[in-house]
C-alpha cells in the first residue's frame, strides 16, 4: 500500500493473468511460431487501422534500443530530450545496439523546458550540430517521450510540428511509448491519431507500466524499415523461445480496451492524488504527480510508509509519484 | 499431443505457475530491489554449496552471450564445439556482447567426434590457433555445453580434463546449462561436483527448458568475474523492471529439487521414447533421442501429428525428438 | 602563398624529410622492430624525464579515439569540451573504439566559456550527469585539448585543477595534443611540467600539424594503461609495418628541439599575422587566428588568394586562420 | 643484405621516394582536396578500363578490414582461407570494423588444400553453414586473396568460378590484393581481366608491399557499395589530413607500370632464389618461396645473416623467404 515508486512496482493485472494461464495449456511453437502470437499482428493492425510489423520484447531498454538501432547508422545520430529515458536511465543500450550511433541531447537553450522538447529548441539543437560529412557524425533520428518522464504529454499539434522538422530534414522518428496508453487516455484520440498520423515512423507501444509482466511491442509502420530487425532481436538475446507468454500478455492487454482502461484508472487516480499536494513541478496530465514538498512533508510521508522518489530537476525538492492500474483509493488515505 | 520439437515448446509447470501467480500479490521494488529476488542468490549458494554471484535474465541467449562478454575481451578467441550453440543458434549475441571476439569452432580433426569436445580435438584447435601478438587474436576462453546439442553427457572427468587444459593455458571457462539439470539427473552427482569443483568458471543455469516460462541464471563462482556484469546486463536490455516474477519462477524450480524432477522426468521419457526406434545416431543419455529414419518413416509418424525437426549432422536421416517435463506415456503411443 | 586553412596545409618539414629519406636505406624489421623504433621510446623517456610507454599512430583522430579506449569501458562517460576534436571532427571515432561509450559536452552553462573548459563548467556538467548505477553510465575520463580548438592556452594551474577535480571523482585525463607543441612554446614550460606533473594520465604528442607528414604518439605516463593497447592499434589497422617512416618522422621532430623550433615559429607568425586584423574573436596564444571580419572584408581577401576557413561559434562572422612552419613572412603580404 | 623476412623489410622504391619530395613542395588542401589526389581516381579509371571508387589508406589491415565492412553485416558471415591474413594477421580487425561479424575458415575438407580455396572446398563450407534465420548469422561475403600468402596465384578461372559460385549465392566478393601486383606480373593478363571481369565487386590494390611507404587503394568497382566508406574511413581515424603523400605514393607506384615493373623484379628474384632450394613446401609462383629445411640447414643460413622466418604449416620444418625489388643478385650470394 502506498507504494508510489514507479509503474513497474504493480505486477499483472487480473485479465492479463488469465489469459497467461489459460496460454500455458499444452504445447506450442517456439520463436512466435504459434497460434497466439501468429494473431497478434492482426491485433494491432485493427488497433493502429493500417498494416503494421510487430516484434515483442520483454524490456523497455531492449525496445527503444533496437527500435534506435533499425532507423540510425552507427555514424548517426539521435537527436532526444536531455532527460530522455534513452539517455539517463538505460546505460548505454542505445550505444550498444547502433554500434555506436551519438544522443544529442536536445535542451532548453535558455527556455524554460519542461519534459517536452520545444519546436525551438529542437531546431536550435540541430542547428548547433556540426554537419561536415565526412568529419561530423550525420544527423538521423528523432526520438520523442509520450508520456514524457515528466508526465507531461505532447498534444497532437506539438509532436506533428516535431515529425515535420525531423522529416523535413530527412531523420526518422521514433516515440518511446512506455506510457503511450497514458497518453492516448489523456488526449482521447486514437492510437493512429497519435503515431504515424502525425509523423511517428516507429513507436515502442509499452506493456509492462500499464499491468503486463514485461511485454514491449516495437510498432513499424514503414513496413522496410523492419528489415533485418528480427536479426538484430535475436542476436540481442530478445527473441523469447516460449513466445506464446508475450503474445498472450498483449493480446489480453489490447482486448477490450483493457490497455486503455488500465491507462484511464492510472491517470484518474494521479489527478485525485494531486489534489493532496500544494505544489508541483509540472502539471499532472497523466500518471505521474512531481510535488515539490519540505524535508519535514518528505519525512511525515515516509513515516507513513509511503514509498517515493527523490526527482532530479531543476525545481529543488520535488518528488515523483506514479500510479498504476493497481492504485486505489485506499492508497492515497495517507496524511499530508 | 506428440510434439517433441523442443523442449521450448512445453510452458510452465505447475509449481512454478502457482508460484508466479503468488508472486502478483501487491506492490513490488522494481530491478531486483524485492524479497523474492533478495531471497534467491540463498537459494543458490546452498545449491552449489558455496557463495556465488547470480543474475537472471529472460534467454539463453541473452545469458551465454553476457556471460562470454564477461570473460572474454574484444580480441579474444572462444573455443567451443564447431556446433554449439553460441555458434549456430544465436545470431552473433556473442559477437555483440564481446564487441567483436572470435569463436573458434573445435572439430574433430580426422576423429570422429559427436556433440562433446575431446580433449584432443580440444588440444589440436588450440595448438592450431596463430598466436602472434599483437596480430592475432589472444585465446581467452573455453565454452562448453552440459548437456550438450546432441543430447551427450560429459562426466565429470571429461569435463575435469577439458577445464584443466584451459586453466593450464590461461582461459577461462563457460558452461552453457541449458540442460544443465538433465545432466544432473542423468549423473547423479550434485551441482557442485558437475561445475565449479570441475573447473567451470561461469555457470548458465537453464530455468526455460526445463519448465519455466523464459528465466536463465548466470552463476559466477568466482565474484570478481562478475566486475560490471550488472551494467552489462542494463545495457543489453536484460535488466527486468517487474524481476519478481523472473525470481519467483527461479525459486519455484529450485524449491523441492523441482528442477531435478522435471529434468529427471524428461530424461526418463526421453529412453522410453527411444525403445521405439531401431537405430540412433547418438546415445540417449538426457531428453533428446535422436533416430535415424527413412523418409517413409518420418513421413509415417507426421501424418500421425508427431512433431520433430530434421538434424543436420554427418548422419544422413538424422531426426531430433525432444521430451520434456511435459512429456506423457500417452505422448508415445503413436505407431511406428 | 597566402595558404592559412589549416596546419595540414603544409608538408613536412625539411629535417623530417631529410630523416625520411636517411631512414629508407636498406632493409629493416616490420612493425616496430627496427632501430630508429626501438631508439623512439629512449627520446620521449628523456623529453618526459620520465618512463613512458609510447605508440605511434599516422592521424589524430586514431591516437585520440585509441587513447580514449585504453581509459574508458564501453559504458564509460568521457567529459570534454562541447566543441571538442573529439566531439564535433572524427565522425565517431571515439564511439567506434569503446565500443559505444557516450561524450558529454561540458558548456559554459550560463558562463561565456571560450574554448577552454571551465573548473565550474567542469564541475556543473559532472554534476548533471545521472550516476544511478547500473541505469546511468558511469564516468570515466575527462578529455582537454592543449592548445585548444580556438588557439587558446590552459596554463598550468588552470589545467592542474581540471584534472585535480577529475582524479577526485575517479576519472583518468587524456589530453589531446594535436598542438602541444604550440602550447609548451606559448607557455615557456617543460613537456612534463605541462603535462603528467600536472595530473594527464595519456597525452596524444602531434607530430602531423607540426610539421611531420602524419605520426602522432601516444603517451602513457601511467604503464599500466597500456595494457592491451597494442592489440587495441592493431585491431583498428594502425600498426604501420615499415614503421620505420613513422619513428624516423618522429624522431627527427624531437631531435634538436625542432617541434619546439616549428612551433614557435608558427605562434610567431600568428601573432604577427594578427596585427593586421582589427576585430578578433578569441585571444592569440599559439598559432590560430580568428579575426572577426565583415563580408566585404573576406571576400577582399579571397580576391587575393588567402585561403581560410569560416568558424561557426556565437560570434557571427568568425573566421579562422591557421599558421605552420612554413608560413613566412611573404605570407602575410596580402592587404587588408 | 640476405633480408628475406618479408616485403614489408624493403622501404620505399626511388620512384616513389622522389614522388613524395616532389610533393612536398608548398601548401596543399587536406583530407584528399589537393591536386595530387584528385588526378588519382582517373589513373585508376584507365588501370581498370571503368569508372571506379578509390579510397587510400596506410595499411592492409585497415584496407581488408573496411573494405569488408562495406560488403557485411554485423550478422553476416564471411568465408575466407583457413589461414587468410584477415584470420590470422589482422588481430580482429574485420570484427571490429564490421561490428561483430563471423570469419567462417574454408578448409580443406579431406581434400589437400594449399594456400587456395578449392570451389569443392568453398561448396562444402557454404553448405555447412547453418542457415535459419534468425537463429544463425546470414551468409554475406567471399574473401580471397591474390597473390596468396603462400606465394600461389588463382587462375583467372579458379576464381571466376568463386565468384561465379558467391554470386549465386547472394554474396559479395572481395579480394586481399595486398600483392595483387605480383599476381597480376606471374599471370600477364590486365587487372580488369583479373579483377572486375571476374566478379570481384571491391579489391584492396596493394602499395606498401610493392614498394611504397605506407598506402593501399580499396577500389569499389560498384560504386554504390562505396555508400557511406568515406565515413567509415574517417570513423576508424584512416582520413589522412595530408593526403597528398598517400595519392603521390600511389601515383608513382602506378606511373609507367612501375608496380608491374616491382612486382615483376620481386617475383623474377623469387624464381632465382628457389632455384638453391631441394624442396619446396608450395610452387613459386610469385614473390615468396617456402623451402622445407633441415634445422641444420635452417641454422647454417642464419649463421651467414639471412633473416627468414618459420611458416606454421602442415608439412614441418617449413620456412618462408620473401623478395622484393629491394633483393638483388647479392642477396641470393648465401651459401646452401
Amino acid at each position: 500500500m502506498f507504494n508510489f515508486a514507479s509503474d513497474n512496482a504493480a505486477g499483472l493485472s487480473p485479465p492479463i493473468l488469465k489469459a497467461l494461464i489459460a496460454a500455458n495449456e499444452g504445447f506450442a511453437g517456439g520463436y512466435g511460431n504459434d497460434e497466439i502470437s501468429n494473431a497478434l499482428t492482426q491485433d494491432f493492425n485493427t488497433l493502429f487501422e493500417r498494416e503494421v510489423s510487430v516484434y515483442l520484447v520483454s524490456t523497455g531498454t531492449a525496445a527503444n534500443s533496437l527500435a534506435l538501432a533499425a532507423l540510425t547508422p552507427p555514424h548517426g545520430v539521435i537527436l532526444t530530450h536531455e532527460h530522455a529515458h534513452i539517455i539517463d536511465d538505460e546505460c548505454g543500450a542505445v550505444e550498444l545496439q547502433t554500434h555506436g550511433a551519438r544522443l544529442a541531447p536536445v535542451c532548453g537553450q535558455g527556455d524554460k523546458m519542461g519534459g517536452k522538447i520545444t519546436l525551438n529548441a529542437l531546431e536550435k539543437t540541430y542547428q548547433g550540430l556540426v554537419k561536415r560529412v565526412p568529419h561530423s557524425l550525420v544527423p538521423a533520428t528523432l526520438s520523442l517521450t509520450q508520456s514524457t518522464e515528466t508526465g507531461e504529454v505532447y498534444t497532437a499539434h506539438e509532436m506533428q510540428a516535431l515529425c515535420d522538422f525531423a522529416h523535413s530534414k530527412g531523420l526518422k522518428t521514433h516515440l518511446d511509448g512506455a506510457r503511450f496508453g497514458q497518453a492516448v487516455a489523456a488526449l482521447q484520440q486514437t492510437p493512429a491519431e497519435l503515431s504515424w498520423k502525425l509523423g511517428i515512423d516507429v513507436l515502442v507501444f509499452g506493456g509492462t507500466k500499464g499491468g503486463c509482466m514485461g511485454v514491449e511491442a516495437v510498432i513499424f509502420f514503414d513496413k522496410a524499415l523492419a528489415h533485418n530487425f528480427e536479426l538484430k532481436r535475436k542476436r540481442a538475446g530478445h527473441l523469447t523461445s516460449k513466445h506464446r507468454f508475450l503474445a498472450a500478455q498483449m493480446r489480453a492487454f489490447l482486448a477490450s480496451d483493457h490497455w486503455l482502461d488500465n491507462a484511464r484508472h492510472a491517470n484518474h487516480m494521479a489527478k485525485a492524488l494531486s489534489s493532496k499536494f500544494k505544489k508541483l513541478a509540472y502539471p499532472v496530465e497523466v500518471n505521474a504527480v512531481f510535488p515539490i514538498l519540505s524535508d519535514e512533508e518528505a519525512a511525515h510521508l515516509r513515516a507513513q510508509g509511503v514509498v517515493f522518489y527523490a526527482w532530479p530537476c531543476e525545481t529543488p525538492h520535488t518528488y515523483r509519484f506514479v500510479t498504476s492500474f493497481l492504485t486505489t483509493q485506499e492508497d492515497l488515505t495517507f496524511t499530508f
